[in-house]
C-alpha cells in the first residue's frame, strides 16, 4: 500500500499485556506538572533493563483535573503487579512528592482495580499527615517544607498494551529522524498511549536473545541495520534506506494505541526522504495482540 | 550576616562521600544530546528510593567533545561501587544507545578509576560492533538501525560529594520558587555539580527515620513544615515564612559543590519575598564534608 | 465576589474594536511552526508603538490543517485595514517564506473580507511561481532555496476585540508572576485569542497621556503602582499588594475573549498570594466592549 | 577543500557594514530575560522589509552583569542611525519596559557612540521617575505596576557587520535543515553576533531586484533552487542537491563573524547528507567585507 507515496509494509505490530497505572500529577503550571512527570518517568523505557515503562501521556486541562489545575497524566507500566506497585511508590514518593508544586491524583478513576498508593506514601507525614473527602475522590494532605503535598489515597491500574509500533525507514539519518519526531510530537496529543523511549524514538531496536553472545536477553537486531546489509543474510533494509527508527506505543486500550500507530505514520509520510513504513513482529507467537498496518489506512 | 538583604544562617551543609561516574553524550545539536540525557539522569533523585542519584551537569562545547558535536556531560552517583557500575550500564544501555543520534564518551578521562561500561555494552552488537583508536581513546561501533552507535570503551569515576544543600525561606511558596529556579537555573551552568531532584529543586526534605512511623527510612522533617511551625516544638521555620525549598548540589569535587552553593544562593536572594537562607545538617555526625555558608560568603 | 478565597472586583474590561487577520502557520512539527510564528508575531505588543498587535494563539492539530501537517495559528491585528495588510505582507514575506517548512494558509476561511497576501508575495517567485488549487483553496507554490514554499492565495480578517484584559495583585511580585504565568498557560489551549505581551503579560501599564509630560500619548498607570500607593491620590492598588501584572486578551470573537478571561482569572487565583483581581476601563467611554467579570463568574 | 568528507566551496560571503545597539536585559531568571528578548527582537530578520534586523545573541551570566541576575544579550540593527534609534526606543518601550522583571543595560559600555534611549524612555514614569548611580552607570528606576523597572541611561551602538553567510547543500530537506539547526545551535554561545531569520535560519534565499517583476526590490534566488536546477541557466544547484538552507549572521566585530562562520560550518557538516558549504557574494561590488571560507579553515 502506499500513502503520500510512501511503501506502507502489509506487516503488523505484535504487542504484549502488561499492566498500566495512570497517575495525574498537576501544578502551579504545565512546567512544573512537566517538570515532575519527566523525572517521575525517566529510566523507563523497556522492562528488559528498565525498573519500568514509564512516559507522559498528555496535558491534562483545568477543566479535567480534581483541583481545577494544569496538568500532566503519566503512565507506568510492568508485567509484574507488586513490581509495578512498587515502582509507583518510588517513583511518586522521590519524584513527585520532591517536586514543586505538584499534586498526585488517580488517572484512572473508573479502574476495577488500586493500589493504596496515598495511603503507603502518606505514612512519610510522620503523623501529621491528614485525609480529606474531595468530590468522591478521597485525599492527603502531608505538611512539607513547600507547605503542603496533596496525593490521592489510591492509584487505577488496568490491563493494557505494551509494544504497538512502526518503522521510519528513510534514505538517510535525518530524515528519519525528523520523521519520527514530527510523529512523536502529534502521539503526544492522543489520549492514552505513552512512547516510552528517549524522546519518544529508538534508534537501536533489538531481538530477543543473541546469536553470538548466549548470555544477552537482547541484541541488535542486525536485520534492519542499514550498515549491515550486505553483510548479513535476509537483511530487511530495502536499498536505498541508510536509517531507520522505531516508535514504540503502549497505551491502556487497543484502540488507542492504534490511533497512535496511524497518526504517527501519517505525520512520519509527510518527511521529505522517508520511503517505507513497517512494523515489528516476532511472527505473531510471542504477543497477544497484532495489529495490522493495512487495516489502519483502510478508510 | 545579610547579603542583599537576606539573612544568612551562620549554618553548615552536611555532605557526604558518594562515587560519582560523569558521561559524556554528543548528538547531532543540544536538544538530542538533552533528550538522551534527560532519559538517562530521570528517577534519580535520592539513593534512598532511586535506583542511583543522577543529573545533568552542563553543555559541553563542540570544542571539548572528542567528535566536536554539541553534547551534555551527566553524571551518576551511588555510594556502591557495584550498584554504581549496574547504574551505569542500565542507563546508558536503555536510554542512551536507544537515543537518536547519541554518541557515548568517558566524561572523566583523568580519573584513575574506570568501568568498561563501554565493553559490556558493546555485546549488545552481537559480534558485528568493532572497537577502533580515536585521539587516545578506544571507542566501539555497534551497528543499529539507526547506523551506527559509538560509545567508549571505558567510563571514569570518582569520589565526589553528595548532599550539599541550603534551604530558601520566603513569605509565600511562589517567591521561594521563583528563587529556587533561579538558583538552578544558574547551577546549570557550573562544572562539576548536578543538582538530582526534580528541576533541581526539593519541595519535601525529609529527616533521618520517623518518630511515629519507625519502620520508614526517612520522613518529612516537620521542624522544616510551615504548617507545623505552632504545632511541634523547637520548629526551625522563622515567623512570616510560609514555604521553604531545598537545593541538593551533588559534584565531583567539594570546591565545585561550594561554588555552586555560592552562586545558588546569590541568585536566590535576588528574589522578592526570600527572608532567610539556611542549610541541612545531622550536627556533622553523620558527613564527611561540612560547608559553611558564612565562608562563602567572607569576599 | 470572592472565588477560590480571592475577591474579584466588580469590575469591567473596556475593550475595543480591531481588525484582526488568522493566519495557519504549518511546518514539519510543531516545533518549527512555533519558530515561524514566533518571528512573525515579535515586536507586536500594543499598537500604540508596535507596527501591530500580534501573538501565537494556538495549536492546529494535522487533522484541521489543510496539509495534514502540524502548525500553529496566529492573528495580527490593526485598527487600520491598510496597515494590517502592510503588516501582513511583511510579515509573512520576512517570517514565514525565510523559515524552514513552513507553508501558509488562511486561518479564517469563513470570514467575508479577506487580502490576497498570497497573490502579493508570489511574485517573490520571480516568474517560477505556480498556482494550483487543493481541496478548494488556491495555493500557489514559489520554488525557494530549501524546495518550495507553499502559500494561499487569500488570508481571511475580521472584526474582532481588542484589549480585553485583567490585573492580578498580589501580595509580592513572584506570587503575582507565577499567576500570570499560570493564567497564559491555560489561555493559550483556548480557541481564537492571543495574549500579545511578551510572554503574554504585562508588566507595566499605561494611562492614556500623561500628566506631566504633556507630549506623551501613553505614560504608566500611577494610580496601579505599587510602589506609589501612600504617594499619589486615590491610588487603586490595596494595601498589602506589592506587585500587579495585566493579561491583555485579543480575539476574534468577544465570546472567546470572555472564556479566556474567565479561565485565565481561575488560573490566576489558584497560586498562593494573589489577593484582588480587577480589570482595567476607561470609564466605558472609549471602548466598544464591556467584559463584566462578575458575569463571568455567575453559574 | 573537503573538510570532514564535505566540500567547501573556494567562495567567500560579502558583508555589509551595519549599525549594531547591543543591549543587555536581565531578570529574574534565563527564561523571562529570554522571554523580553524574544519579544523584542521578533519581526527582525532583514533589512529589506523588516523594520529592523534583530536577534538574541547569547546567555549573560550573572557574574558579567551590573545586578548579578541572569540575561540576555541581544542585537538591533539598521543601516540608519535614526531608524536605529527609533527601533531602540519602540522595541525596548514595547518589548522589555512591558516585559516581567526585565531591566535593560547598555550591552556595549566601552562603546563611544551612544544612543540616551534610558533618558527617552523614562518619561514614561511621568515625573515618577528616579535616576540613581551604580557601579559607574547611570540608571533609571521607573514605577509600573510590577513595582518599578529599572534602565540605563544610554546604550550604546557601534559599526558592525551584517550579512556574514554560509550555504548547506545536502541531499534532502531534513538533512540540511538538521545541519542548520546544529549549527545555529553552536553559534548562539558565540560571544558578539546574531543570526536574525526565523530559528537562525533563511529558507529562501533571495536576490537583489528580479528578472521578471522589476517593481521588486527582491525576488527568489532561482539559481540556487533546487526545483529550477533543470530549468535555469547556470544553477548553482549540483547535481543530488534537494535542499539548501543559509545561515545569515550580523555582529559587532569581523572577527566575531568568522568564528561564527567557521564554526557554523564545522556543526553543520558533521551531519549526513550534507554534501557542500558555500557562500553569498555579489561579486565583491556591493558589501565592504569579505569572508573567505578556505581562509577560515587554513589551520
Amino acid at each position: 500500500m502506499k500513502v503520500n507515496g510512501v511503501t506502507i509494509e502489509d506487516s503488523f505490530a505484535e504487542a504484549f499485556d502488561i499492566k498500566i497505572a495512570r497517575v495525574l500529577i498537576t501544578a502551579y503550571d504545565y512546567e512544573w506538572a512537566l517538570i515532575a512527570a519527566t523525572e517521575a518517568t525517566g529510566f523507563g523505557t523497556s522492562i528488559i533493563m528498565s525498573p519500568a515503562e514509564a512516559g507522559i501521556e498528555k496535558k491534562a486541562l483545568p477543566e479535567e483535573t480534581p483541583d481545577g489545575r494544569a496538568g500532566y497524566y503519566i503512565q507506568i507500566c510492568h508485567m509484574s503487579e507488586k513490581k509495578l506497585e512498587n515502582q509507583l511508590i518510588a517513583r511518586i514518593g522521590q519524584c513527585v512528592l520532591t517536586s514543586p508544586t505538584a499534586s498526585v491524583f488517580n488517572g484512572l478513576p473508573a479502574a476495577e482495580k488500586k493500589f493504596d498508593t496515598g495511603n503507603k506514601l502518606r505514612y512519610f507525614g510522620d503523623g501529621y499527615e491528614k485525609s480529606f473527602e474531595y468530590n468522591g475522590r478521597k485525599l492527603w494532605s502531608i505538611p512539607v517544607m513547600q507547605g503542603e503535598f496533596i496525593i490521592e489515597n489510591e492509584i487505577g491500574y488496568t490491563e493494557g498494551v505494551a509494544g504497538g509500533n512502526f518503522f521510519i525507514m528513510a534514505e538517510n539519518q535525518p530524515s528519519a529522524l525528523a520523521a519520527a519526531k514530527s510523529a512523536i510530537q502529534v502521539i503526544s496529543d492522543i489520549d492514552s498511549v505513552i512512547t516510552p523511549f528517549p524522546g519518544g524514538i529508538i534508534a537501536s531496536g533489538s531481538k530477543v536473545g543473541a546469536k553470538k553472545y548466549k548470555f544477552l536477553k537482547a541484541s541488535a537486531n542486525e536485520k534492519f541495520s542499514p550498515t549491515l546489509r550486505s553483510v548479513v543474510e535476509d537483511s530487511h533494509v530495502p536499498e536505498g534506506v541508510e536509517a531507520i527508527y522505531e516508535i514504540v506505543i503502549n497505551g491502556t486500550t487497543l484502540d488507542a494505541v492504534k490511533k497512535a500507530t496511524r497518526a504517527g505514520i501519517l505525520a512520519a509520510i509527510k518527511i521529505p526522504g522517508v520511503v517505507r513504513i513497517t512494523s515489528g513482529n516476532y511472527g505473531g507467537k510471542l504477543g497477544k495482540f497484532k495489529i495490522y498496518l493495512s487495516e489502519l489506512f483502510k478508510n
